[in-house]
């Protein structure tokens, strides 16, 4: 069998940008799917995978995966590059998913067959003060969620955007209470997104005392720092948690801050995941092989595919590691079922972060997994289990546009970056 | 003197398959005892011994034991091995009890003397509900026990079954209430004994806050995780407990996962007990050395007998470790007597686990270690001061089946793996 | 699909004890086997699949072979065991088996496809001095060998019988150069195999030295210490061989020496081979996290089959490690499949030990991998691609008896123990 | 001032795809210029600049380079990828152009001025045999140049192309006898440039020796391994090369493999240099920091331009670490002159490496730094002295097409991934 053809497909049928790769075969009607969506740059993927791995992979055989996988990895002798890995993540789920059609297998089995029958996975609950968050918690409850992810006014608590140019809020949120009237002016010459770190890390463990004291114990909670503070602070957010017994604290640090792991390690308990913003192996390597985190959350597209996963995973289980891969928005369905795989398949899954999924989104791409009781649920299909209708999802264009949130501001106009 | 015939026996006078080995000699009458007990899995011990270690060991001196130490370890070139190990230490410890008989001397003699008239033990204290469980606690205290464990419902505080295969609960369990309604189901595709180790977690710290609340500081407390938690949540519960002033916290983590202990360190001052599920130096080395732990609490027939358990001690004594010897259920009379002579002998003696020995048990094994006032005294007979009545063991014969509480679960369908 | 039995082989068509298992299913004539040699302990571990893997598995749904890998790794509670991971790995590979053959995939396919067409292997050379040993080099060479291990007289160059007892000698040797008249006599009190660590260690520079001015740099060239020395010894020796550019050098130091690693790399960069005695994680953890070695030598059998060969083989990889799977004739052909197919597979692959497979074996194993020019080539079955023919293995019965070289003993009585 | 627009250029004149930005003002004529070559992506940072960073970057004020480095850097949320670092380098040397043009001074003088007149440079000698590599470093010593670099056949010694696909061999290699007929066929799966990473390792210490008994100690020689080796062969070359006195040895061991590098230290005092493929601040941190290389060679292009570089030229004075910044033929004239900027002003200015400009170069890019005594020298123009024609530009297109020397392998198949 022969590779015919590598392409890129772009849509947001959600309104997020994705992209998905589709391998085509000299087998008739054999081809196979990948998500490689990095929306931030969902153009520049789709440029790389056109001009560079369809002509590098036309003539293959697409059952030598690990061989192609190293192919194009290197093949740009530059590697561990958040475009690159997405385009070659496109290709090598597709690849995978060719493999259990032939086999006639879901890919979890192709992986070592299932470990459970479902993926437990986590909601998002947002709101402008603790009530609200407490409202959206006891909805996802009630719609049978075990576990709750709970932020307040987006990351950082508060976004406040001051400038004509880029003036869509990225997210709603109150006015928190803002020290000063430093630079930050409709007039700066540092527009942005503006918030007070200090005033959220204060807020937090008042939301958690909050939301605890009304539904105790009910349900698995989460927090995600999304690296908004300095170092130090979010040590201090992890500390102040503890009470509140959460199931992890997410992304407290910058991805490349392997020694402020250490010092959290040595003043909390509270349990650590991390690895979405992760597209080298330097980034996670340490972080696993010294039990610095409890969960790692990586990106599948990010890191280059289901390939590299599960020797993360692997590599993860051998130190006490379990798995809570990356699932927002910004994953395409043909992504989410490669989490769901892995999930099946390894030992050491954790959690699976989850969307719920749209009717727009299900119509382009037949054979979504099924959310329910608080668990993602696999279709027993062969491969990944799910297609993309291609007519429809040209309904949905993507939009190349600049993105809002990434450009925060402390008080003092200074650029957030991790 | 020469060997002449190494045997292995099985009994089970408590319903618990024992192993124990004879070594007999070329002197009239003379024959020695050891434990060679690995319950779950005796008639492959009783192979090891009869197939390879009899033939062996046949014609050679007994009064080298450690030359015939370090024959039988390397015998089988690959070593560490935990079946392979109950054989050897059940030869070793009938080595001794014959060097014993030999000088007309207790095995604690040959050791280097008593250091101690009798070994302070801990009982285990069980129950359905912080209630019970005081109960029982109090029920000890009457009997004179100055140390009790506590555990709520087995380890992991929850076991239903949920199959036809397999249905015998192995531990009694309340039914804890149990989040969602995921992939617990009785057609599950993977049968087990579910337990929640949230709930579990969660249930602890308030069960001493309970029982320390009525006894005060009257009993030394104990407790064992028995490796039933994620490391994150073995190291909270650790800090949760540092209140009730532990005796110590037993088996918090996985036997290779040591670098996870300096993470616990780094956390809780609570005392750590580890060992009984090690059988390779490199399981212990680390930890003693680091003062990972404050207990070491091999199981001496897993590690192969007496030979390297009082090098064990002395390596322990080194780095201002204490022992406490695994003593439950599952190691014979024979091997409870071992313990006690090391625990009178070795200076850095911590505390002995122990069990309530039946009739059964001591009809078959005379001689057995006496309890008595929280203590666990010896007799004063040469060599181990044991012995076997093998007619009556006969009347207990073994059953091989599949053990039942290794095939726990988690709510997700996981299989319970430390 | 549902596991009806669990069968364990034993045959010796090339006189060595093999341990095979054969997993049957309810699909008519579809079962699997694997590779459960562990030639010194051959019966035992029979009894262990017999007694507890068989009624273990019967009814279980043979796809799942991760969470059953878990289920019978964790079933006897102690764990990392010689023996049983033999037992384990038997089923492993037959559950990968099975899952090519209901997939019509070979099992390099499943784990991701190929990454080269053949092995590269390397052959035994023997000798009793230096010119026999460059014979046998040549021989291999005009083979097709592209790499050859040579050593002088077995293991520690000199073994000598010197009693009545275990009186076959294990290896043809030269009567070394022996220091001093100690305690070697025939009617010592410590029979063995007696030799010399000090005229090894100096007799094997001069042997590459002699082979390198032969044969150039027209072959690779390895070594095994086997453990036969001190620590400092093995490094001296690691030093002392440098200008010969050795492949690799196996053995140097006991398994559960990781700190002795550490000095051996402060002195030399003779690359070094390690793991044929593994069966605890602990082992090769940190040999591979803190590269120590160069090459994982894991005898697949021991550490419980494909499933964790293939993690460990990721965990390799992420830190630059390469295979080289143990692979001698305590291995049966089942086992060297295997062997293959993860070489096949895995993209750190470095080299492969393999034996002459003789008529018997092959007769014994249809569809062995066949040995041409250097490489071990697979063939392009489903599963495995290897049979048992249980009818002409029953030609071949094992003898179980006691191992002579594993009673290595050195000039002044005391037993060899790495 | 304002950004109007930032676009990308593409060009080839020396047949070698490079990138550069201009970014344009509103203010009269006054643009700047920066290198973003990725050239085995080039069309993929093209698309990062004029899809994301041009409508980002509109109505900006220039003069806030670190502001803006660390909006670009954080608007993709991603970061540290080698297509997006390439894309902010351009830009980000395109605004030091223009802060030096403003401040009518050269970039060096911004940047604190020279510490010295002009950059001392190293050249690349090649050659099939040793004969021919002297005869190359002859001809670069009569034209003054004070260092070497000594390549024998290309990276790994020898190049074979052995397909009919991908059959252009991308370097002259001689055909270094091969071992073995192994799976290296016309009619492979797997296709590639093969070489022999054995064959490379042993030919390089006699050619440095060859070299040396020529030309003495009157030339400053290196090499680079350019990651060809496995570690520990690597680590042997660097052993082997300790009497040649050099230079440096570069690019030893893979970007990721931090720890090996400390393997390395413990066995040679062989300056080390590392860089060239760093795109994460991880790869070079610890190396630096740790004091594991002596030089350190970024390609600045690649971690995101002059902002980034100046601070890791900081952090290694700190560390005794000096610079050599990577400057061969995918290096635009626009990359080279930021280069040498570095160099001017940098205190720890180690040696440059560069090419020779040949006139399409320099016609397109008028203010190419000249080559001359062995040393590149400045010019004296604001900014970094250099243009671009963009007419002469566009007569030479560049072509996509897929790099063939990136698909190297080695004897048996496998793809060669460092």
């Amino acid at each position: 069998m022969k590779i015919t053809r590598v392409r890129a497909i772009l849509t947001a049928p959600d309104g997020i940008a994705l992209v998905v790769v589709k391998v085509e075969t000299d087998q008739d009607g054999l081809y196979g799917l990948g998500c490689a969506t990095f929306t931030q740059r969902a153009t520049v993927v789709a440029k790389a995978v056109e001009d560079y791995l369809d002509p590098l992979l036309q003539g293959r055989d697409p059952a030598n995966i690990e061989d192609l996988w190293h192919l194009m990895y290197v093949n740009s002798y530059w590697r561990n590059s958040g475009v690159l890995n997405n385009a070659i993540s496109g290709v090598d789920m597709a690849l995978w998913d060719i493999k259990g059609k032939v086999a006639n297998m879901p890919v979890y089995d192709l992986l070592g067959g299932k470990c459970r029958e479902a993926a437990m996975v986590y909601r998002h609950a947002d709101g402008r003060d603790p009530k609200e968050v407490l409202d959206n918690v006891l909805k996802y409850q009630a719609d049978g969620a075990l576990a709750v992810r709970c932020q307040m006014g987006g990351y950082g608590g508060r976004v406040k955007d001051i400038t004509k140019r880029n003036a869509r809020p990225s997210r709603k949120a109150p006015q928190a209470t803002h020290r000063g009237k430093g630079p930050e002016r409709a007039d700066s010459a540092f527009p942005g997104a503006y918030y007070d770190p200090d005033a959220y890390a204060r807020s937090i463990p008042p939301l958690f005392e909050y939301v605890r004291s009304k539904i105790g114990d009910s349900l698995f909670l989460l927090h995600d720092i999304h690296e908004r503070l300095a170092p130090i602070d979010a040590i201090r957010m992890a500390k102040a948690l503890e009470p509140y017994r959460l199931f992890f604290l997410e992304d407290p640090l910058a991805p490349d801050q392997i020694e402020w792991f250490r010092r959290l390690r040595d003043q909390s308990a509270t349990p650590i995941a991390m690895g979405e913003l992760h597209n080298n192996p330097l980034e996670w390597r340490a972080l696993i092989a010294e039990q610095l985190i409890d969960f790692i959350r990586t990106h599948i597209s990010q890191i280059g595919g289901l390939t590299p996963a599960r020797k993360q995973a692997a590599l993860a289980e051998s130190f006490g590691v379990r798995t809570a891969w990356h699932g927002p928005g910004d994953v395409s369905p043909v992504g989410h079922a490669a989490n769901l795989h892995l999930d099946l398949a390894c030992h050491n899954f954790g959690i699976q972060e989850v969307i719920f999924f749209g009717e727009a989104l299900k119509e382009v791409f037949p054979g979504t997994p099924e959310l329910r009781d608080g668990y993602l649920w696999p279709n027993s299909k062969p491969g990944l289990g799910i297609d993309l209708d291609e007519k429809k999802a040209a309904r949905y264009p993507i939009t190349v546009n600049v993105i809002d949130w990434t450009q925060s501001r402390w008080p003092d106009g200074t650029l957030w970056t991790p």
